[in-house]
């Protein structure tokens, strides 16, 4: 038998090949590009608003989530995670929520309505209710996960990001605000950010805004316009707040209790110990005793933009006032009972991934560190360098086997450039190499060697 | 100021308060759900396909995803990652291929078309037409990523899985299969399989197609049937090659050679020393010296289904033969030209997660794990419990902070739950607590104490 054309039964054939493929149920709706001659060169760019992750980036990210994780480790929390679609009907809430209105939802091809997820805390309601009995409380979970979000604006923001977790479900009183803040206080001293660079604004929707009687209804949208107290004028908050139904007394009443920064004024304004202000002492007594005093601080005008928060809210704000929230959350009691599910007390925060460590210039640096690099000096030898190769790896060392003949001078580039402890030379016994021939000083002095493999064949690795 | 009421004023509001959100730019398409008493319970599971990850799925997550990822680092490669949504153009390629049909594509809320990832290689081929120079082959890149692919037929099966990649862009040479074929092995044997559970079979489609001059245009489609040639009856195969154009005596020809599992045979066959066959006996002589060589197999019928593999396949099989194949990859010297890009010469496989860990009962034992719990007996004693929390926190110890007062029967329950190794108790140093009372036999041998804290007020806290 031998090799024959087909080039000729196959010239029936159609020359874009497109003319089978519409009939199948899972076509695309373009006509599949044909990949010959003279292709135009593809958009090279993630999509608007998106991030690739190169090696130089992965490394930062892995640093920041071995972080989250390592604090969420410390705290005895549990990782959890869930799809990043979900069904739409999870997200929609009342309007007025940023959140809410830049969801990135679509139909998908059997025609649901579903979302990318712009937060995690829906989802985990829904496992919590889904877990029901299962779970023993209080549930403590974490998760680091990507977020979207679909703007029209061209704002040059970001689409998607990703966000770390902390929910504490089952716990009624205080102390639980106050494991969060800590946890958030452990995360910010582990990579260098101090008092000084940050802190917590604390507050609660119950007493601030629960005190004036407002309506169910009106609560979330309340929160949500006085959300954007420091990013828009103030007379379009009021205007909003008109807008929702306020008289123009009760707005100025409500404006003058949110600037209130002090925990015995408010006191004095509302009269009597309510529920959130006894809730706040608490919080800020804990805070003492946890050690995070100078990090937290009561400010009346923090009440968080997501309609569920019910008591305790606290945002992460940068000192030097150049950053939005850093991080955010609350207790959020109710959240439960508007899935349908029975309600179980609950706090939590999401943290987003960290402008605050490009703007606070704690990058570390981190770069690729690879131990060995172990290289065949003959192309006969890639065999034997192969298993020398295993052998360090057997012993959980990494090993850049270089795969190709290459001239010794690649060979040390490529070592300094991934910062090889030990280079690995595989060559034939007999006689001496002079490396340094074939090193420029500053490539020599750059490199390390301390271990040179010259097997006779079959060689013999030694001193590994 | 005394507070008071705001639902008068507050009575022009529709009840329903959908009112005001129609006229916003970013609005969903579905009116907002009134979050009102009655509320219906959402569905509590994730949309159909995708998996919710709660704690015990998410430790087996994480133990797979370390090892693909130590994997990876002992052989030197570098993480990357990319974004779950692309360019729908990305994928777009020849019909036929099973990821394309299922592509789970749809159209953002600005028109464009744009697809979940059901792959990561387009998008690495993307990131490196985009670094052009500024990287130094060759590159070793591997990503743990989640893919994506939309099916109407419902058959129960999952539409997201997680994919880890290792690829290799720069080396024309055979070396760089054998490493990655080595690296895949590496993983089986740490996770506890064997060469007895699995295997690969390996081939090339230089060789067992190409010599057959199959125009470049039907050299894909052609790849794409057989690939199926386990799945489906050997008539439908047939029916398949003469759809696109073969001669019902190449065919014959083809399957005869497809069915070839021995290289002599393949040589003889194919009559002199093509570069395929050259390729192959190199790969099976570096996995000898690798040390995988009861690992792989040559098998002429594996070609796998992507349209831009150009040399040697190989995919991993279940020696039972009840999976299908459990990680698959192969050479693709010209995918990035397809993509408008300069050829690089680049290898690469793609493995799911683990179906195989399920099928062969190696899932390990993974429970939580915090070591310390840490209680107070008294509600006024949580912030010297927090302290305690901090001070272990501090030392990198991980704590489980009871945060409520709770019986000590509940705490001890908690702590077996949690694995603790140990429990300290803060109480005021006043009188011995008998503890042996409060605990049944089999509950007290669950636990192992080895400190109890009794402070003072001001507590001190021993021993730690």
């Amino acid at each position: 038998m031998k090799p024959r054309t087909l080039s000729s039964v196959a010239s029936a054939q159609s020359p874009t090949e497109n003319g089978g493929s519409s009939g199948r149920s899972g076509a695309l709706s373009a006509p599949p590009v044909v990949l010959e001659q003279a292709v135009q060169k593809i958009d090279v760019n993630p999509p608007k608003g998106t991030r690739d992750f190169p090696p130089e980036e992965m490394r930062l990210r892995n640093w920041l989530f071995n972080n989250f994780r390592e604090v969420s480790r410390l705290y005895g929390f549990e990782e959890v995670d869930f799809p990043v679609l979900e069904s739409e009907a999870l997200f929609i809430r009342k309007a007025g929520e940023e959140i809410r209105d830049q969801l990135y939802c679509f139909e998908d091809r059997g025609n649901r309505r579903v979302a990318l997820r712009p937060e995690l805390t829906p989802s985990l309601a829904r496992l919590v209710i889904q877990k029901g009995k299962l779970v023993s409380l209080p549930l403590k979970w974490s998760a680091v996960g990507q977020c979207w979000r679909y703007e029209r604006m061209t704002r040059g923001r970001r689409r998607e990001h990703y966000q770390w977790n902390m929910d504490i479900v089952g716990v009624p009183e205080v102390t639980a605000e106050a494991e969060l803040n800590s946890s958030i206080v452990t995360f910010f001293k582990r990579i260098g950010i101090t008092a000084s660079d940050v802190g917590f604004k604390v507050s609660s929707r119950k007493e601030v805004l629960r005190c004036y009687s407002i309506s169910e209804n009106l609560f979330g949208k309340v929160c949500i316009i006085i959300d954007k107290i420091e990013k828009i004028p103030l007379d379009e908050i009021k205007k909003d707040l008109k807008s929702v139904g306020m008289s123009e007394e009760a707005i100025e009443e409500l404006l003058q209790v949110l600037s209130i920064k002090s925990l015995t004024k408010l006191e004095e304004v509302l009269g009597g110990a309510g529920e959130a202000v006894a809730d706040l002492k608490q919080l800020f007594s804990l805070a003492e005793r946890f050690g995070y005093s100078e990090w937290i601080q009561f400010d009346a005008s923090v009440v968080r933009g997501l309609a569920y928060y019910t008591g305790i809210v606290f945002e992460g704000f940068d000192r030097e006032g150049k950053l939005r929230a850093i991080c955010g959350g609350g207790r959020y009691d109710h959240l439960l009972s508007t899935f349908g599910g029975d309600d179980i007390p609950a706090c939590g925060f999401g943290f987003g991934d960290a402008v605050i460590v490009e703007e606070k210039g704690i990058i570390p640096e981190l770069s690729v560190q690879v131990e060995n690099i172990v290289c065949a000096l003959d192309h006969d030898l890639q065999g034997a360098a192969a298993k020398v190769a295993t052998l360090l790896r057997d012993k959980g060392q990494s090993v850049d086997l270089v795969l190709e003949n290459k001239p010794l001078k690649w060979v040390f580039k490529r070592a300094a450039r991934i910062n090889a402890q030990r280079l690995i030379l595989v060559e034939i016994q007999s006689g001496k190499r002079d490396l340094k021939h074939s090193l420029s000083k500053t490539e020599a002095s750059l490199l390390f060697f301390n271990l040179f493999v010259k097997p006779k064949l079959p060689y013999r690795v030694n001193g590994i």
